[in-house]
Formats: C-alpha cells, structure tokens, sequence
C-alpha cells in the first residue's frame, strides 16, 4: 500500500473489466474455439465510415477542433439535444439544462458530487453498475442497496422505508445494465415521486436508451414543467455512435444545479474532448436511420439469447435486454471462481454476479452477467453449446 | 440553489476563466483595437498540420481509435513517456509508472484521490493554480496556504511548521502557474526531503516543463531509486503540442499508486481519448524540433513582457516565466474590479490576483496574472501601451 493513503480509496475494489482482462493472462485460444469475451458493455466495431471521415475532415481543417471549448460543451451539441429529447420525451429541455462530459461515468460522478458528500446515503438497485458504487465509496457516500424482484425490478415502497435524513438520491439505470431490465414508465414515475415528496434527486442513467426495444417515451419524467426540481437525466453517446473510444456523455439537469456541475467539470476536466462532441453531434444530426437498424440488430440479438437459454439446463435468465442477459448458474462453484474457470473451460469470458452486489449477498454467487451485444447469432448459438457442453463435461 | 446540494460544491467557487468570458459579454471591441485575451494560458492556433493529418489518418483507418482502451492509458504513450522521461531526468521510470489522463487537471484529481479525503490537509503556495484549489475544496480536503517570499518562491522551512498530523501532500508547480516562477532543482529537492521526512507526498505539477528557459533537467528527484515512495509528479500534452481539445495529461507515480489511481480513473475516465493519445504520441516522436522552436518563442516573449514592463509606471512583475507574467498594479480599484473595468477601458482581459489566493490574503487586492503565451512581441508592445495610456487617463 502507498503512503499516505486516503481510506476511501482503499475501501473500493479495482475496476472490474480490468480485472477480468487479466484472467485471460497465460490462456491460449485457437483459431477454431476463439474467445467468447461477453464481459464489456462495449462496441467492437468501429463508427460507420461517414462518421470516421467527418472527425478526420474536423481534425484537418477546424481549427477549434484542437483548442479548448466551454466547460459545459459544445453549444451545438448541446442545443441538439435539447431539441431531440424534448421531442423524444414530451417535454420542454433547453440547450441550457444541458451538460456534454467526457463519458457518461463522469457525468454520473459529476452530478453525484453536486449531491452526496462524506457521511450522506444514495441508494442503488441490486444489483448495480459497479462504478456507481465505485464512486460512491471514494467520495466516502455510504451506498445504500435496495434488492430488486421479479423482473429485476426495484419498489418504491421498499425504496421509501430506505429513505433517513442522510439520503441524498435514489439511482436508476433502465434500461438497466447489468440486469437489461427495461424499467416501465410508471415505475419511473413512482421513483420521481418519492424523491419529489422527499426532496432527494432521482438519477436516472439512460446510457442504453437507444437499445430499449419499447416503442415512444420510455418515461413521463420531462413532461412535467418542475422536472428539474427532482430530476437529473444521464446519457452517452457512446453507444449508439461507437464512440467508446472518444468519452462523450451528457447531462440533463436544472441550470442551477449545472452551475455547480460546471465546478466539477472544470476542475476534473476543463472541457470535453472537441472532435468526441464533433463526431456526437455529427451522429445525433445523421445517423438516425443507422441507429434503428443497430437496435434491430440488438433487439435479434436479445431474441437469440432467450431462445439459446430457453431450455439451457442450469442456466435461467433472471434479465435480458439492451446489451445485457444477467442469468444464474448452478455450476457448484461459486461464480467469483467459475468465471475464472469459464475461460479456460469453454472460453467464455463473463462478469461474475459478486461484481455487481454487495458483499455477502445473497444470490450473488450464483450470477453471471453475459454482456451479448456484441455477439451476432452464430456467435450467441456457440455460446450456448460450450455452456452446454461444460455442463455435460 | 438546488436541493439536495453536497456543502463542499457549494463551498467553491466558480470556474475563474468562465466567469471572466462573462465579463465580455455586451461590450464591443472594434477591429481597430482588438480585445487582447491573456485570461487564459492556452494556445489559439491549431497543432502542425502534419500532426492533424496524423490524427486524421488515425480517425479513418485505425479502429482502436474509436474503441474502448486501458484505463491507464495506450501502451505505447505510457512507454514512450517513460524513456524520454527517464533520459531527461537522468532516472529510472517504468511504462509501469506512467498513467494517462483526460489532462492535467485530472491527473491532478486522481493524484489526490489517492492522498486526501475529507478533513485532511494539503498545503498549497499562493499564489495557487485555482483547479488546485477547487478540487480540494469539493474534496472536503482543507487547503493550507504558504506564503511566498522572493522570486513568488516557496519556502521549505515555512512549509515544515506547517505539517500537522493531518497533512497528506505538499503540491507545487513548476515552472508556476499563476507566477511564472522556475523552482530551483535544490528547492524542489528540498521539498522532496520534507515530504519524504515527513511520508507525505510531494506532487510537481510540471505541466509547463516545455517551455523551462533553463538548460538540463529542472530537478533530480527521479534520480533517486525511491522516488516513488514520497513524489508524484504531473504533465500536460496539451500545451507542447496545442492539443488542449483532446484532453490529454500524464502522470508519473508509483505502481501500487497507480493501481489506487486506476479506481479513480475508471470511475471518472473508463479511458482517456483514443485520439488525444495517438497524437501526444504522434507528437513525443516527430516533434521534438517543433516544440524546441515553440519554446525559443515563448522565451522571446517572456523577454519582450519584461522589457515592455520595466518601466511601466504603475505596474510591477512578481514573476515572468512559462506562459505567465504575475504583476502588482496601482489602480486605486481592488483586482477584482479593476479587471472587470480593463475589459471596457483597455480591451484586455486578465484574471485577478483575488482568484489565486485564499480570501482576504494581502497583496491579492493588488495583483493580476497576465497568460502571455497568446500574445507576439507586437501584441505585447500594444499591450503595454493600452495600460500605458489608461494609467495616464
């Protein structure tokens, strides 16, 4: 351990995709039984070509690509937003109740901060994202777990008897990873409610708002004129674009809220990357089309993986949806050490359900969460048979 | 204000360099007599064009650029770093030792996620990069002011009364913003010493070591095969290669540091940009003469602002050196608003003293941080005359 250490850091786990990347250490795999790497919630692929040469045409000749810009982003980019939420969700969003961050855990971590400090609560669904949580113990927030039921779902009155003069936010992530719940309008609503009646914030992170395979509104939220009174919205462009590699996400909130987010953002980091917002706001304005057909391709994936484990046997899909299937096994070890064991056993490199719970829960031990997007349909039936043929073996 | 509201963010204040861009606004600025901007220590033209066709080439045929990579950063720029580093320091440094950022501003947070918590204490000479400050502020960490003496220098003596039981690092930043000052190798070693005597950590913010005016390394603490038990030190891409839009900083620390680090940087970061990477690493191989003339420039003009204010009556220099002059002025209005009345009746917009220093601290009412590094010797000689002509008015 390095000296000094701050306890909060110490008392958070290491990132677990890192992690998971060096299980793959000292393991060979053919070319005839290639990896299966279903751990990351990640494209592999890069932007469609129109895209790519929109950002090279930037870095050639915007001179603005390359120097600072506001710490809040892009006002293009943000007004475009705006403009596409507003009519996506009913409701009335300005350009200014808009932040662009680098990525949309910064954007979780920089309207946490204008929230939570030392000693204050924030309660999670079980189970959760785990660099939620990871920001939480560093900034020394005691995080607060609410186990969720059929369907992967949280309740609200089991929410509400959490709630202590500590609390600060309740958090959502819907469609939810790692659990690919996509959590209904009402239910949403509910949260809305409780936090409104106990003037605490409900998050919600939408990162995967593009995959959710309901048509129309996924929530009423912005449709009430106080939304941001209670309300903070996340997202990333990410996803839909591939553009995990340039950190590009966003923040909906009140004005003066991102007035103390600004204060994060410019002291974490000054402003978000130019040509990461270029590429986004290029996405937002031109590849409408390319994303539905990207959900479509997403939504044949989820259908291929319920099929697959329909009748796998020692495997139940507790969720599935967006880019993510969170099952159970009945393999007898526990799935801190079957993950591990998966790799050099049938090639298949998943997160273990211990990664997204607390520690000791109950259930955790028998999770694995299968993140299939990027996996196509042969790929997903492959899966399959080295599940099976593991539990043959 | 927003409701809940975390007190630390509430605490701070306001990003200096955005609410100075508001005091532009309404007022008008004919083409005759130009706003002269030296707020801010940035470069206003773009990168060579040889390296925007790198990162151009890059966007359209490399697919890692638009991907996912470690969180500490691309390989090759960890590795690269570390042996021009380690020539350059005369010392050992590891690709193992070498974290990348999304800047250096949140190298620097990360850094001090790593130190101090709530409650702790660090110790900070004024005048005082303000991000310094403000991420200690919303960190609940207490900042502890040192005084400088001659030269803006610290002094070690001064900073050992200081250290209580609660004290966790010492950061300096060399050559200094907001003061221009080159910390002597002897002082940055004697600093080391304490924090070394003391196992608190030293951090060098040595964002502006490109443009040192000295020969040879600036100090000898890498020489030392214990370095990384008491030194972190910080660097920035973004001024050597006018890459400030793509976010890239570095940091230098031991490797169990570094896996602490890693927490912060996965939560806050996941990666720092693909492309800001491959052209800081575009740029450490192929623009070495590049940088060498930039450098010879900005020297020049350091030459040309002590010259034009030798004798300016009225206006005194603290320090000049990097991007930055730090000067005294004899406006009978405090910094403050003096700054805000240049704007309309000098077009220049510089920052106050007030926003580098702990409230109330002597002297600040007086000062003004002048970033030089934008303005050629025929903008410094029209800058002169404008304060010339106003302290004549």
């Amino acid at each position: 351990m390095p000296h000094p250490l701050n306890p909060a850091l110490a008392a958070t786990f290491s990132p677990p995709v890192m992690e998971a990347r060096r299980w793959l250490e000292g393991v060979t795999f053919s070319p005839e039984r290639p990896l299966i790497n279903v751990s990351q919630a990640a494209p592999v692929d890069p932007p469609p070509e129109a895209l790519r040469q929109a950002i090279a045409e930037a870095a050639l000749s915007d001179p603005q690509a390359h120097l600072y810009g506001p710490v809040l982003g892009m006002l293009g980019l943000r007004s475009e937003l705006a403009a596409q939420w507003s009519a996506a969700y009913g409701g009335e969003i300005a350009a200014s109740q808009v932040a662009i961050t680098q990525g949309c855990n910064q954007a979780f971590c920089a309207a946490m901060a204008t929230l939570a400090g030392t000693g204050d609560e924030v309660i999670l669904p079980t189970p959760w994202y785990f660099n939620h949580k990871m920001w939480l113990d560093m900034a020394g927030v005691q995080t607060v777990p609410l186990a969720t039921g059929a369907g992967l779902l949280p309740d609200p009155d089991e929410a509400a008897a959490l709630i202590t003069p500590r609390t600060r936010a309740i958090v959502l992530v819907s469609p939810n990873n790692p659990g690919g719940a996509e959590y209904p309008a009402e239910l949403i609503r509910a949260f809305a409610e409780l936090a409104r009646t106990h003037r605490i914030a409900l998050i919600v992170d939408e990162t995967y708002r593009d995959f959710d395979s309901r048509s129309g509104a996924p929530h009423d939220l912005f449709a009430d004129p106080d939304w941001a009174e209670y309300f903070i919205h996340l997202y990333s462009f990410s996803k839909a674009y591939r553009l995990t590699g340039h950190r590009v996400g966003a923040i909906v909130a009140g004005t003066d809220r991102l007035a103390e987010i600004e204060k994060f953002l410019d002291t974490v980091a000054i402003c978000p990357s130019q040509l990461g917002q270029i590429a986004a706001l290029w996405g937002m304005r031109n590849l409408r089309q390319w994303v539905a057909g990207e959900r479509a391709e997403i939504l044949a994936r989820r259908a291929a993986m319920e099929a697959a484990f329909a009748d796998l046997e020692g495997w139940d899909l507790m969720g599935c949806g967006a880019y993510f299937a969170y099952v159970t096994h009945s393999d007898p070890r526990p799935s801190a050490e079957f993950a591990q064991a998966l790799v050099r056993e049938a090639g298949v490199l998943m997160l273990p359900g211990t990664m997204f719970m607390p520690e000791g829960a109950p259930g955790a031990a028998r999770q694995m969460r299968i993140a299939f997007a990027n996996v196509d349909a042969d790929g997903i039936t492959t899966l399959r048979a080295r599940l099976a043929e593991l539990a043959r073996a």
